[in-house]
């Protein structure tokens, strides 16, 4: 039959990040693509005696239907270490626990946004945000972003040009895909404007505990003394993803709206794996777990660059993270990052091509780099490959007539 | 801050059963209100050593990232499951691993719903599928429903006024909350009435394989030969809700959208729970399980209705079901179920009042008993509490100068 889909089905496409991955596959592909915290550090055998502690002693509770606000353990931890860590003060009430923090986005959507209404965001932001809003059909609005953060001046500039902006979305540390990390100064100067203009800010926080060099910075949502900030949060990228545990920390009259979106989305998130993490985080030890990720993402991120550095022409620019999972590369005007990757998938090695990151297209001479999930003799190899990638798709372009191979991956 | 919510956010409220749970948490209550499976026949043994295999043997994959359709073994079983016990014939790649059926549910709404769009449900129908697709903004057509399934000719009338009919949402065996299942020929005549009108019918079965009396019949998606039939299915009922795995399973060109839809609000449903089940199903016995949780389950409504019948006035009705976890019950017109609600509360017996599984209200004279989540005597000693709370409601109806007692409980 021929289905008639929603309208908002008509900007969904399938995630290039994910659709890209099949490609990459192959074990002789290098892939500096992909997103993944690095397995060897996930706590397999601790978590083991965590759930064998849940089923043995809790089981019948642990495999029931569980309240959609979440376990209480679990969310008094989560206060808890937000308040220590981030200098918030969030109360085990004002948290709900989601299915990992792409569902917090997803609700996030679905709590505030109309068709039309405005979405203010980084640029480049994260794709999973991309995705996640543009069921909602809202418009985004990139504001122009520096190594310090948004620039304040251009988001007040498009806050006054917005007949409906709502929220504006951001990753304040080592962003997805920038790696870079907002100021002091502009995480005030974002809490000011906003009150100023009244909108909602998102706080999208999975890295700031994966910080491998200089100090925490306080969470945006610290610096808020009226209750417009919803912070993001997730277990992803501190202990492991495959839970798909992570949280929504919100002033009580946004989190009761959060709470019912998520009982019509989802009922409630595993009281299994809620039970097992709050089994885990009491009895193990999470900080040692996450001292050893941390050092080992140290020595990755510090092996890409020592290899960009050394590899690329002296005209690329690219980030140098202090935490996170990611690294951005800007080549020169002109270069296309997408014909770049096709040449790449030649040379055994893959990427994420820059632009889809702008929610509006553009900046095709970027690309984005990931360090976490292979030895730095892979990393070094993967941007070797890369370089030459480079210096095949430049010469092409002074000699265009060379004939330029066939392929037929489509990316 | 005053936060300017989505407009779709004005039609959702907090689920009264939900809401209603929290009152009845006094142990001296005893709730015929929930919809809980018997936690007793849940298999945490068996599980825990499942889960152990998988952590073990392979942690590292079980914690880490996965693909939105999900772990291709449990694709496969649910897919050879639908065809040796429904009589269908879905392919492993038709089945998308959800968050539960609840998010099976969502997803549909996502996928196929615009804001004024009409969706053709019973008369009661699923709290939860209202709870879903209210989130979509879309207007619900009520059919009415006898001991066989929807009225065709009712179904058909109503189709030939609706402008803008997308879906037909049907729970076809012991449905919640009337614990009816449809007769064959209603299911043939569904598909040829839904080919007719070319709409989509959404077959929510959480129950089937909960059978405890008489014989399966086949699914709808069985009887359907052009694709038009989304089936949704659980893991809540035969085996554990606390685990939150279900499945859609769907022709290729649909799965595709509800793929996309879960990448944006969810990404995937945990991996470890998947491999978790994947495993407990290849080396534990399932079918020994549900034997059990069936006969149970066919002591526990046997003497729900018994009690009925001894103790409930002859112009009571109520349903007598040969599966899954509800009975529903018809009181003498006039007669108001929250205000018998009131009155239960204070003989520590409580229920949900029929009303809010009419999505456009009414039948405020009937009510919902659930009978999986206790001993026979408790029921019977429920059902004597109701009875006398009913009578003690009627006796005040024919003297109604006699002071009512205050109550402040608001559900």
């Amino acid at each position: 039959m021929d289905v008639r889909f929603a309208r908002r089905m008509a900007g969904m496409r399938a995630s290039e990040i994910r659709e890209l991955l099949k490609f990459t596959e192959r074990p002789e592909v290098i892939s500096l693509a992909g997103g993944l915290p690095a397995p060897e550090f996930f706590p397999t055998h601790d978590l083991n005696a965590a759930v064998t502690s849940v089923l043995k002693e809790n089981g019948r509770k642990a495999l029931q239907y569980s309240t959609t606000e979440g376990h209480p353990p679990l969310r008094r931890w989560i206060a808890e270490r937000m308040n220590e860590r981030l200098g918030t003060c969030v109360r085990p009430e004002e948290v709900l626990i989601t299915s990992a923090s792409q569902q917090g986005l997803d609700l996030t959507g679905r709590v505030l946004l109309d068709e039309g209404d405005e979405v203010l965001c980084e640029g480049p932001t994260y794709l999973g945000a991309i995705s996640a809003f543009r069921a909602y059909q809202p418009r985004f609005v990139e504001v122009p972003t520096d190594d310090d953060g948004m620039v304040i001046v251009e988001l007040e500039r498009r806050l006054e040009q917005c007949g409906r902006a709502k929220l504006v979305y951001v990753v304040p540390d080592f962003q997805n895909p920038s790696g870079r990390t907002w100021s002091l100064a502009r995480r005030r100067a974002l809490v000011e404007v906003a009150r100023r203009h009244d909108v909602v800010i998102i706080e999208d926080n999975p890295y700031s505990e994966v910080r491998f060099a200089g100090e925490h910075l306080p969470a945006i949502k610290s610096l808020d003394e009226d209750g417009r900030t919803v912070f993001l949060g997730t277990f992803s990228k501190i202990l492991a993803p495959g839970i798909r545990v992570g949280w929504v920390a919100a002033p009580p009259a946004i989190l009761d709206k959060y709470v019912l979106a998520k009982q019509g989305a989802d009922l409630h998130t595993s009281t299994l794996t809620q039970m097992m993490l709050a089994a885990y985080l009491e009895h193990f030890d999470l900080d040692a777990n996450l001292a050893r990720v941390r050092e080992a993402y140290r020595a990755r991120r510090n092996a890409m660059v020592r290899a960009l550095e050394r590899e690329m022409p002296p005209d690329v620019r690219f980030t140098r993270p202090s935490g996170g999972l990611f690294l951005w590369v800007e080549l020169p005007e002109g270069v296309d990052t997408r014909k770049l990757l096709e040449v790449c998938l030649t040379h055994d090695v893959a990427f994420v091509p820059g632009e889809p990151f702008f929610p509006n297209g553009g900046h095709a001479n970027t690309l984005r780099l990931n360090y976490s999930n292979m030895p730095e003799a892979r990393i070094e190899e993967g941007v070797r490959r890369l370089a030459a990638a480079l210096r095949e798709l430049l010469a092409r372009a002074r000699h265009p007539r060379e004939p330029v191979p066939e392929l037929t991956v489509s990316v």
